[in-house]
């Protein structure tokens, strides 16, 4: 049977030259950045280097990288750093519907602790108005942050935009680029913004490892507490190989980004239009060009996005439903439903993200293999039964 | 020259056959485990496997091992979670002077959220007493956390006595065994504890992942806000490889504990022997027999531990001065201030920590290249100088 992953935004195999950079520090030269000897200086040569080629991927400096365990730790520690950091100035944060759990749940964690949250609303594209964020600042507003990019949509936000309306009041403001850097081109002073988060797993990097940028003289506290790593800002030893990857990974997004994104686009635009003409009834969700080059993502009416998932994966096809931190929770996506989707059309999510390895020949196969499976499940659906009557009792 | 590396609580190499279960995991293995297709299921299976590999080297069962991205985070989560969690009950912790910075500074925050912390003593071995325990608790202590070895002087404490103290309240008892886990026997049931932070950097598994295991039924406030990864307890995409290397290291630490035991203690006590008889001023610091089987710490007098550092990494050999997490920050031991040493003495910290790949012949070489050295520095010392006065005078 045919193998066809086409679930990139949950994990990709890490590129070869990113692996073949990291097996020296999980072998020989395992020292620690901290330590004052050979051993130590080794490690930590490796990890400024790293820091170096993350800060090139995007625009910003080396010592403004703080790097963390995650994208999820980056998120947390922006969110809840950057607001703790600036309480004397006010307690009000603004962000949007559609952030990912990691942001939108810490910023509930803010309401707990005494904050305001106001979350801006998005428009059927899931696209952010600036004069929504605008008319939600208020004199005590220190932090705003919404994403550059939705991983479970694609929709790519006007950052830069967001970005001068924020910056007309003192408030700080963050972007989640974890869906963006290293997949699209991205430059911290042209988007005029004040703290990114990312990650290496949507660049070919390793797990467990992500960052913060954080704009010079940006005051920000501490998530955890310990040791004197990154500047002081985020303790534990630090994860020396997985860094390396990082920033390994980061150059090789760099000099090849504009290759992988015109493989991207055009493998996605294959199957948006495959998708759209072969199987009624489906809606692309997300912006139809304002959108992340490997992501194409459906609604398809009266089914469940599970039981696609379940005979498209007994058919060797990889897809997600929704994002790929709540594909096992399977409740409505958040995302679709602030886009005024429907629950029951938004059961029907379907998630396609395309990476470096896909061919032409994944995509026909998806689109020989889904209509059939599409067509097996209506026919078991109700609301496709009550659908069709609806259409009969109306001729 | 000879390179001899003595800083193995720093840092460790990965053992050959943890990298070797690792590495699938790197290359063609690398689904979500969150995902609803094989290759999540591959990666689920994995993580699954590892933590009945680390519950097993614990005795605790999987679903009560929560991974992490490292100690630090487990502690931070440990003290915060916990108390917290628990904060209805009461605003009162108790942990003692000689915690790892992560856990130290962890109830320091507890302190500005509101808690009351109190810091139990150590005697001169940095030995906590349990009577000094039972004294400060509390009908609205909480939490206590106790350290099971302190990473620094090798002191390892009763903690089971400890335990039965705290039990008799409705006070959760945690340790932070990341200095002992895998590297003493250790069962949770038997210590009677409630909570533990793990790492695996002290077996010789991968750096990037830690764990805390929670007894079942204890509740536990999350760290950090996102996806529901680690029964909704810790989010963030899992660290595939990683938490696979911390298994496979769990087995093998498991299996190999009475050797690797059996091997630095020797080496460790010829060590402490050498240094005690060749170098004179020379104090053991920690318990003199209760201790880590790979630490051979040291006060030198007369000398600064950073000049020390310098001239052994010099000559090939590796070692600290204080614990790995503060080094650079050159600043005399909290521990060392805690167990009653004064500063100048302090200040001349020397700690080896023997790994398995260690031989008589590294600590011969030890013994030989030191005390020429600490001749040197003392001949350039103005503090030897005025101590060899005042004999002089005593005359």
């Amino acid at each position: 049977m045919q193998k066809v992953y086409l679930d990139n935004a949950s994990a990709t195999a890490i590129l070869p030259q990113v692996l073949e950079e990291m097996l020296p520090y999980l072998k020989g030269t395992y020292g620690n950045p901290q330590s004052l000897h050979e051993w130590g200086d080794a490690a930590r040569e490796a990890v400024d280097l790293a820091r170096e080629r993350v800060a090139a991927l995007i625009g910003g400096q080396p010592q403004e990288i703080i790097f963390t365990g995650s994208g999820t730790e980056a998120n947390n520690f922006a969110i809840k750093g950057l607001a703790l950091a600036q309480q004397a100035q006010g307690k009000h944060v603004v962000t949007s519907a559609i952030e990912h759990f990691s942001a939108l749940h810490a910023a509930k964690t803010l309401d707990k602790w005494g904050f305001e949250v106001t979350e801006v609303p998005v428009d059927k594209y899931g696209v952010v108005n600036p004069a929504d964020v605008e008319a939600s600042l208020r004199k005590d507003t220190v932090l705003v942050s919404i994403m550059h990019a939705n991983g479970e949509v694609g929709t790519i936000q006007p950052i830069a935009d967001i970005a001068r309306v924020v910056k007309k009041t003192g408030a700080i403001f963050h972007t989640d680029a974890i869906a963006t850097t290293g997949v699209i081109p991205l430059d911290v002073k042209q988007l005029g913004i004040d703290a990114l988060s990312l990650t290496s797993t949507q660049f070919y990097g390793p797990k467990g490892v992500g960052a913060l940028w954080v704009k010079k003289g940006v005051r920000i506290i501490p998530l955890m507490d310990g040791g004197v790593q990154e500047g002081g800002r985020r303790p534990g030893t630090e994860n020396v190989p997985a860094i390396v990857g990082m920033g390994r990974a980061a150059e090789l997004a760099r000099e090849q980004m504009d290759s992988r994104m015109a493989h991207s686009t055009t493998l996605r635009d294959r199957l948006i239009h495959g998708m759209l003409s072969r199987i009624e009834h489906t809606i692309l969700t997300g912006h139809p060009s304002q959108r992340l080059p490997g992501n194409a993502s459906f609604c398809v009416e009266f089914i469940e996005g599970e039981s696609m998932l379940m005979l498209l994966s007994h058919n060797g096809i990889a897809v997600s439903s929704g994002s790929a931190c709540t594909s096992r929770a399977l409740k409505a996506s958040h995302v679709l439903i602030a886009m005024g989707l429907p629950h029951e059309i938004a059961q029907g999510s379907l998630l396609f993200t395309i990476g470096m390895e896909n061919t032409e020949g994944d995509i026909d196969y998806v689109l020989e293999t889904l209509p059939p499976i599409v067509d097996r499940l209506r026919q078991m659906s109700p609301l496709y039964s009550k659908y069709l009557k609806g259409q009969q009792g109306g001729k």
